[in-house]
């Protein structure tokens, strides 16, 4: 049976919390075995656990918060978009990004593109 | 050569307006050949002209106001939410959705998909 819509949700909102203050293992819980992760869209594809370990390591020391702003969900699939905000010091770094992602049966992420560029990032003083 | 992020951008919001206040033929003209439409996603992909024609052919009568959102560019591709809000007599339909397209060399479309379901719909008053 597919997803439903509720666990779809429950999913996206645990994926911008674990990015913005888990663990890579807590992102990589709501991921499938097999997923693919592609961030930003136009660049190479990670499709195996280590790449996408690997870019999650990244951002997991950061001090972030982060929210979903719009979220819709068409059958197993979600578009949203979030506001990710980094907090280096004096400065925040304020990302807003839409994310699409697919689903299996269980609502985890099969697969993940990010759409956003430079563009999208702001340097604005710590609030 | 890509097409710029500014022609990217351009297209999206003629896009908009053609479905909101244009014909069927203002938005075809946004569309290079070949392209493709699955709206809403998880619906059989329109892969033809005739098919996509039918399909803004169904809004193409309706009053419509409608403005983008949140627009993010990745290399050749965009997503954007955008609000249509079709006037009908005492009641206004409002609707958000995010729209996920492809681009060619010359910012036509190549693919339209649409992340949006009912749930997504509200019948308010007119305003």
């Amino acid at each position: 049976m597919a997803a439903s819509r509720d666990a779809i949700r429950t999913t996206v909102e645990n994926y911008v919390k674990a990015v913005a203050t888990g663990t890579v293992d807590d992102v990589l819980t709501l991921y499938a075995a097999g997923a693919t992760v592609e961030d930003p869209v136009g660049t190479p594809v990670r499709t195996t656990e280590d790449e996408i370990r690997e870019f999650y390591k990244v951002v997991e020391p950061l001090t972030q918060t982060a929210g979903v702003i719009t979220l819709k969900i068409a059958e197993n699939n979600a578009a949203f978009v979030f506001r990710l905000v980094t907090h280096l010091g004096e400065q925040d770094l304020v990302m807003e990004v839409v994310d699409v992602m697919t689903f299996d049966d269980d609502a985890k992420i099969t697969s993940m593109r990010a759409f956003w560029s430079q563009e999208d990032m702001q340097s604005v003083p710590a609030s």
